[in-house]
């Protein structure tokens, strides 16, 4: 039996660019799973496709694949590559869209992908290298053809990265940043949940202290609270309502744990 | 062969939780195929996830596992819970998101989710049971564990119902309310289509009286009229238009069939 | 092994109404692989329905069973009906969703859905043909039934049809009209790509000069250009954002290749 493959991009849910990739994967990997992780990235936003990759690929077998198409470099000199990591395989632009992945997982190879047998055709579309290129490369990984045979070995150290997101000791406590918002509004920082260990127990941002709690059912509602999410980072929520909405924060903004 | 297991939350589409639950799902059960009901239920709304589970368990083979993820008391005292219907197995929160369902098809066992070895992890997160819980139980149930084993049998008669919707005879008419808006705009209320055997034949809202048809097109566009919808409920709909934007109406507001 | 059944509806994704298509599907076929193609068509948009589709069936293996629910006619005298295509079967109301499909790939036999054995109910409701003939018609045939034995022949030429958009030679060059306006705002024209051949180069559209380039990143960002698009038809992009905002153009608005 196939494995799973999985798709994360910008698409939206509006045009048939996913189906489309669905259709391609099926006529090359018929027993293959096609899972959606996400297709609301917001365009061309690689940071945030970087987070949500990461935040999927350890729950996954560890055969998956998982195409990322968030690629406003398609058709220029950008690299196409795979990657073969403890947790999993990943197919996409050498764009950063993997950062988050390589720091928690360094890559066991990484290849540049230049076998056009394995394309839907040898004269990809310059605009749409996810149905033409990543689609049926991941269908040929998932049915079976051997990881080497689909490119040519890279240096992983040569792989585009962004710029990583952390934090920071700091006279005033530890600084940390946002580093996305949910769909309910939960604002997620890079604090990591271990520094909790360390005896602080508030988060300041915009003047405003917010205590640590256990979970959203710990504080009345629509009362702005921090604690540790799913993901394992610390997080600003709001009982019943969103911290987003009542703070009006956004990505990249800091704040300190006290 | 395993069944199916479907997924109803309020998770919305720009994230990758409900991606990671397939994740948990098919690392435990390769061969399930998961179907996504829809991930648009209004944050922590119980009442609409109760709506809507109920439109869609009938249609499914009974064998098929159903979670439900609308959990706004996720890591707080609130059960998780596991049903054994007619129709279907259920899982999710003891929260009242299975209160229709249950009016409907009376559950034959219940049972509190309380085995941690059927879990991702004997520690699960406290903001995630979606993940953590469910996705995995419910995999063991569609791999074949039985259901006895996965937690402790509780009364039914013990689990959190949210108010019955329905409607009264009134010398007015029937009064009936609104339980559901859908995408089109089309206006669910809580009427059930078989009173139209009883000679009515128009419904009042707002001081409009609205005749009942067949179809939506049995009416002229942009032409407000009333019918027994696919779910077997009375509703108003527009040819060509949203009933709820002519209206200006909302969930619970009362209406009358005369 | 059962083929691929694949979806595309104006159903939105806030309702369950997709989700039950695919447990009436299940119950009837259930190794069948159910794919979402997309579910987002403007409500009763017969047009747009026809351009997705055809975007997509090429890229499925030619057993695929595409089912469109686009049908502001449900109900009526309107014809449900099944189209045998050199790539692929396509099921649906006769109201023009097949239009596009259609003339690119002329039906090899259609049938009229006549046999209700094949349905879910003899009774189908008069709101959701999704659910009582289209999905379960579309489950039959991916497990085996005859497409014949569905129902009962029609000729191909009284389908109906929208009026074919394309393109005109003019004095003033080559006039094309748009025809889709995607997620990410990029402006799809009835021109197709190989007229490029003939020496034009620009197009002109509300007194505006735009140069065609080769894909998005051969322009600054912020840039209106105009390329060929994985579809194969002229588009209009920004490099990062979108042509349609730009532009605040619409479906069916002119412009020429000059």
């Amino acid at each position: 039996m196939a494995g799973c493959i999985t798709l994360l991009t910008d698409f939206g849910y509006r045009d048939v660019y996913g189906g489309v990739m669905k259709g391609v994967i099926v006529s090359i990997c018929p027993q293959a799973q096609v899972i959606d992780l996400c297709h609301e990235i917001p365009p061309q936003d690689c940071r945030t496709a970087s987070f949500q990759l990461l935040q999927a690929v350890p729950y996954f077998p560890p055969e998956t694949v998982h195409i990322v198409v968030v690629d406003p470099g398609v058709g220029t000199s950008r690299r196409a590559i795979a990657l073969d990591l403890e947790v999993g395989y990943c197919i996409g632009p050498d764009n950063g869209v993997f950062s988050q992945v390589c720091d928690r997982y360094p890559p066991r190879r990484v290849i540049e992908l230049t076998q056009p047998q394995f394309w839907r055709t040898a004269s990809p579309s310059l605009t749409f290298h996810g149905r033409d290129i990543f689609a049926p490369v991941a269908a040929h990984l998932a049915a079976g053809t051997d990881f080497t045979l689909l490119g040519c070995a890279i240096d992983p150290d040569s792989l585009v990265r962004l710029p990583h997101l952390t934090y920071e000791m700091t006279p005033q406590g530890v600084q940390g940043w946002i580093q996305a918002i949910d769909h309910f509004g939960n604002v997620i920082t890079t604090l990591p949940g271990h520094l909790l260990a360390k005896g602080y127990h508030q988060i300041r941002i915009q003047g405003q202290q917010i205590s640590l709690v256990h979970t959203y059912g710990d504080a009345p509602p629509q009362h702005l609270i921090a604690l540790v999410g799913s993901h394992g980072f610390i997080e600003l929520a709001v009982n019943g309502g969103s911290a987003h909405s009542l703070l009006g924060c956004q990505n990249g903004d800091a704040l300190w744990l006290v």
